[in-house]
C-alpha cells in the first residue's frame, strides 16, 4: 500500500525507535524527565522562543494557545479554512468559550486590512478580540505558504490592537524548508507557536508549543486539565528529538516528490491540480473523469493506493517521509490505468 | 430631539403605563404570576406554538435557545451577520460552548443550498450541527425580510438533517406586517421563535421565546441560572400585553415613515439609501458629502436628531413608534440645511 | 391566604405602582435611563460601593460577581449551604466554569481558620482560589446574621490571600436592620456585594451589584451576555427606588412577627423551632406531630396558610410586608387546631 | 535516590521499552493502530467492558467520563477529597460545566444513604445529578480498599436514580490484587471505569476508559477535542500491556514492602502511621518527632530518600516497582537515624 491520505501515518523510524529504547526518564508532571527537558530547551531554541512544552498533539498545542491567551466571551479571527476552526470539533468554544471570527483568505492569507476591520471596537454589545490564529503551511488551501511579508503586516496590525499571535505551524517545517526562512525568524513574528513532531517529521506522537515562560507556565496548568500532564514521557520525546535534528532538511524529498506527482497528474486527460504545490500536499479534482471522488479513491484504493476525498471532484494527495520517488512513478502509472 | 438611533428607544404609552398599574402579580418563579401567564398564553397562541415564555431581552431569548437546543462543542449556523453572531458578545460560546458557522447571506437570507454544505457530516475532526439560526427581519441588511420561500426551503434542508431552527424575531411583526404573512405562519417553519414586545411594539421591557412544552421547560431552567426568573413579573408583563394587542398593526405606519425619509433622502445630492426599505430600517450613505458617517451623525445631533453611524460613511436610521410623520418631514428639512 | 413560603412573594405597594406609572424612562443599554442612574446611584451610596448596577435578580448579581471575579479553572469558596452552591442551578459552574469549595460553617458562618486551609497553595493539580462568597442573613440556616467579627476576620484573610470576597446580602438589609451595623458597614468588609430589592424590600423585581467601578464596568458586559440588559427599565426601577426610601425600616416588623410566631410555636406540645430566630425565617420541627412536614403543609394549605417543607420533619416559615401581626394570631389558632 | 513520592515515578522495564521499540503502529486517529486496539481489546476484556480507549493520563480519562456523562450545569456527587474534585484543578467545572457536591465519607467511601439524600430533586433551583465518582483506591485517604459491598450498594443507589456511575481506579489493580475481587466484578457496578497504566502497573504512558461502545464513541470524540487522539502511539501502547500482562500480580509486593515499612515506622518513638496501610501508600505522622512534615522531607532527602509532605506534620510515602524490600530496611534505618 502507498499511503497518501495525510503525512500524519508516517511511521518512526529505525533511529527514532533506538532513541525511544534508550531515553533517560523521569516523571515529567514533576518537571524531572531529562529528556522531556531536552526536547523542550532545543524546541525553545529552535524557535526562538523563551520556553516550549510537549504536547500530544497539534490540536492540543492550538487549544492551549486559546486557552491561555484568551478569555470567556472573547472572539477569535481566523481565516475561514483554519484548522482551528474547521477541524477541531469546535473545541475552542467548548473549552475555552471563544468565538471564532473567520474571514475569507487568498491561499490561507488573511488580508490584514479585511483583519484590522475585524478586530472589535469597544461597545458592550462586542466581544473582546482576544487572539489572531494564523496557519502555515495553510492545509485546506493546499500546503501554500503563508508569504512571509503577510505574517509581518498581520504582526503589526496585532501590535497595533494589542491582540495576540498565534500560530498553528503544524507543518512549519515544511514552510521554513520551502521558503529558506528560518523557523524561527518566521516564529518571531508570532506570540506562540504550534508545530508537530508528527507529520512530516516523522515522530510517533507529538507537538511543541512555544512563547514566553509565563505563557508556557500558564499553558502547562491548562495541559494538566486536559489530561496532557504526562509521566515518563521521554520515551514519545526521544524520537521528537531525531525528528528535529536529522527529518528537517529530507522535507525537500517529499516537495520534490509532490511537485514530480503534480506535474504527473496534469499531464493526464481529465485530472487537474487544483493548487499550487508550494509543499507536500495536491488537490487532484478529477471532475474531467469518469468518477466522482469517493469513486476515484476507490479505485486507487483496489490499486494499492490509499487518498483522501475532501470533497464531491476533490481529492487530497500528501507526500511524506514514507512515499519514495519510485512510489510516486508507481502512482502515476496507477492512475494512468484508471482513467 | 428626534431620536432615529433605534426603536429601542420607545417609551412605554399611557396605556402600558396604566396596565402596569393594575395589573394583578404573582411569584412567577412559583409560576404565579397570572398577568405573566396571560401574556405567555397569547404570545404561545399568536406563534402558533404549544409554550411560550416571558424573557428580559431578545438577547436572552436568543441564548436560551441556544443553551436549550445545543451541546458544547457543537456548531451553530448562521447568515454572517446574524445578530446572535455579531451582537450578543460571543455568549453563545461563552455561555453554550458551541461555536458560529456564519456563512454569506443575500440580505440577510441564506442560501439553503449553502446551508446544507455547511451542516457537518460525522467525522472524528467535526463539531455536530446542532441548530441553524435565522433571523427576520434581519437587522445587519437594513430591516429586510426573509422570503418566506426561502424559510420553507431552509426548514425542509433543517428537518431532512434533524437539526432544529431557530428564528430570532426581534422585529418578527415588523416582517410580519409588511409581508401580510401572519407570525404564526412564519413561527410554522421554525422550532423556535424569539420576539421582542419592545422595540416597535413599545413596550418597556422583554421579549418572548415560544416552541415546544419540553423545550419552554428546559428553557425555564437555563433563564433561572441566567438570573432571568423574576417574582411580580406581572408589572412588566401586563405592558407587554399591551404590545401585542394594540400595538401591532401601528407598525405600517412605521414602515411607510420610512419609506417616505428613505425617499426623500435619495432625492437629495451626495445621499444614497443603501438597502431596500422594506419595514422600519433605512442605511443611508453619505460619501457624496463633505462628511464622514460620524461627522454627519454630530451634524445631526446639533439639529435634534439622534442616529448612529454604522461604518465610515453609512448612517442608520429607525422609525417608531415615538416618530412621527411630521418627524420625518422636519428630519428631511433638516438634512437638506446639512449638505 | 396568608402566605408564609418565602419573602419573595410580596406584592408591590400602591406608592411603588405609582412610582413606576410616572417614571421617566430611557434605553439603559445606552445607560440613558434616569430611573436606572438615580437607583444605582442611591444604591451606590447605601453600600459604600464606587458604582452599582441593577440586576433582575439576585441570582443575575451573584452569577456577575462569579463571572467578573473569576476565570474558569479556579475554585470560590463558600459555606457549604450557600444558596450561590446550592440553589443556582450549578450555574457558576455552567456560565464561569469555576468550581466551588464548600465548607461547613455554624449557623452560615465559616471558620476563618478553615477558610484560610481552604485557600489552594500553587500547584499543578489545583486550582486557583478565585473567590469568597458568604452569605448574610444566612438562609439555609434560618435567617441568620453573619456576625460582624467573622466577617471581617475572613476579610482580613482574603485581603492577605489576595481573594476578592463577594457578599450575597439578598437579605442583607434584614441583616442590618436586626443588628444595627449599617449596610454600608458590612459592605465594607467586602469587594462586591448583592442586595434584593424585591423580598422584603418589597420591590416586584431586582437586585442590585454593587463594587468599584471596573468591576461594574466588566458586570454590565456580562449582563448584557446574560439577557440582563434592559431597555426602559426606569419602570422596575421606581419601585426599587422606593424600597431603598422606604421600606427599610419596616423590616423590624417582620423580625417582631418572626418572633412571636416562633415564640408561640414553641409553646405547643410537638412542636420545636430548629433555628435561632434572628431575623424573619423561622424553621420548625413537627417530629412530634402525627404529622410529616409534607402533610403538615398540606394541612396548612387546607386552612389557608403556605408554607414550605424543606426536609422530611422541616418546615419553613418567612414573614414579610404582606403578613400583619393579626395574621401572626391567625396562624397560631390554626396550628394548634392542626395538632 | 530512593524515591518514595510516588508510585508515578515507576521507569518502565526493559521488556516495556523492547515491546516499544518492536511494536507495530499505525494512525491511531484513523483508528488503524494495531498494538492500540490490542491494549484496548485487552483492557475491555479485563474490565468488562463493551469498549476501551486508551488515553494519556488519569486526569484524562476522568475528565472524558465527566464531559461524556454530563451536561453543563448538572452536579457530581464525589467523596470530599476524591482526586476528580481535589486534584483535577477544577477542570470538571472549566471544561465539562458541571459543579461537584462533594460529601464526607470513612476512609474514601460514602455512606449510600448520605448519597441518596445528595442527589437532587427536581427543582427550578437545583442542578441535576448527573454522575457519581468512587475511587478505588481512595488515594487520600492513604490507598484504602473501597469495601465492595459499599460499592455494589451505591450502584444500586445510582440504578434507581438512573445517575450513571463512574470509578476512578487509577489504583483499581491495587485494590483487586488485595482484596482478591476482580477488576471486572469491580467494574461490574460502575458504567464506566478509568484505570492507569502508570503507577505501580509500571508503564511510563497512559490510562485507560472504559465502558459501552456508545459512550466510548462519544468519549472519542471529546478526546479529540482535547488534543488526546495520537498518531503512532502503539509506541506507548505496547508498554501498556507488558504493564496489564506481566505487572499486575507483582503489585502484592509493594503491598507487603508498604506494610513491612509501616510496621517498622510504627515501631519507631514519635511516629504514628495515620492510615490503615491497605495497599501501597503509608500516611506518617511526625508529630512526636522535632521536625515539622516539610522538614522532616527535607532530612529524608538528605539521606537519600525522597518523600512528600501532604499537611503540617503529615507525610506520604508509597511503594512501587522500583522501591525493593532491601530499600525498605535502607529507609527504615536512616529515619531512626533521623529522630
Amino acid at each position: 500500500m502507498i499511503d497518501l491520505r495525510s503525512d500524519t501515518v508516517t511511521k518512526p523510524t529505525d533511529k527514532m525507535r533506538q532513541a525511544s529504547l534508550e531515553a533517560e526518564v523521569g516523571d515529567d508532571v514533576y518537571e524531572e524527565d531529562p529528556t522531556i527537558k531536552e526536547l523542550e530547551a532545543k524546541a525553545a531554541e529552535v524557535t526562538g522562543k523563551e520556553a516550549a512544552l510537549f504536547v500530544t498533539s497539534g490540536t492540543q498545542g492550538n487549544q492551549l494557545a486559546v486557552l491561555t491567551h484568551t478569555k470567556p466571551g472573547q472572539e477569535i479571527i481566523l481565516e475561514e479554512d483554519a484548522h482551528i476552526y474547521k477541524f477541531e470539533g469546535a473545541a475552542i468554544s467548548a473549552l475555552a468559550g471563544v468565538q471564532p471570527r473567520p474571514i475569507k483568505g487568498t491561499k490561507g492569507a488573511m488580508n490584514p486590512e479585511d483583519l484590522e476591520a475585524a478586530i472589535r471596537p469597544d461597545d458592550i454589545h462586542f466581544p473582546e478580540t482576544g487572539m489572531i490564529g494564523l496557519e502555515n503551511t495553510h492545509n485546506q488551501s493546499g500546503g501554500t505558504i503563508l508569504p512571509f511579508e503577510n505574517m509581518k503586516e498581520i504582526y503589526e496590525v496585532a501590535r497595533r490592537n494589542q491582540v495576540p499571535v498565534h500560530l498553528d505551524g503544524a507543518r512549519l517545517f515544511n514552510a521554513s524548508v520551502a521558503s529558506g526562512i528560518s523557523v524561527q525568524t518566521y516564529a518571531s513574528y508570532t506570540d506562540t507557536v504550534q508545530f508537530c513532531l508528527s507529520k512530516g517529521l516523522g515522530a510517533p506522537v507529538g507537538s511543541i508549543i512555544a512563547g514566553s515562560k509565563d505563557f508556557i507556565q500558564r499553558a502547562r496548568k491548562w495541559r494538566k486539565r486536559l489530561g496532557g500532564g504526562l509521566r515518563q514521557a521521554g520515551i514519545i520525546a526521544a524520537p521528537g528529538i531525531v525528528a528535529l535534528t536529522d527529518m528537517v532538511d529530507r522535507l525537500t524529498e517529499d516537495h520534490k516528490n509532490a511537485k514530480k506527482l503534480a506535474e504527473g497528474l496534469d499531464r493526464l486527460d481529465g485530472l487537474t491540480v487544483e493548487n499550487d504545490v508550494e509543499t507536500n500536499i495536491i488537490v487532484l479534482n478529477v471532475k474531467g473523469t469518469p468518477y466522482t471522488a469517493s469513486e476515484f479513491v476507490e479505485r486507487l484504493k483496489e490499486k494499492g493506493v490509499l487518498a483522501g476525498a475532501i470533497g464531491p471532484d476533490s481529492i487530497r494527495l500528501v507526500t511524506h517521509l514514507d512515499v519514495t520517488s519510485e512510489d510516486i512513478e508507481t502512482v502515476l502509472k496507477l492512475i494512468k490505468g484508471i482513467i
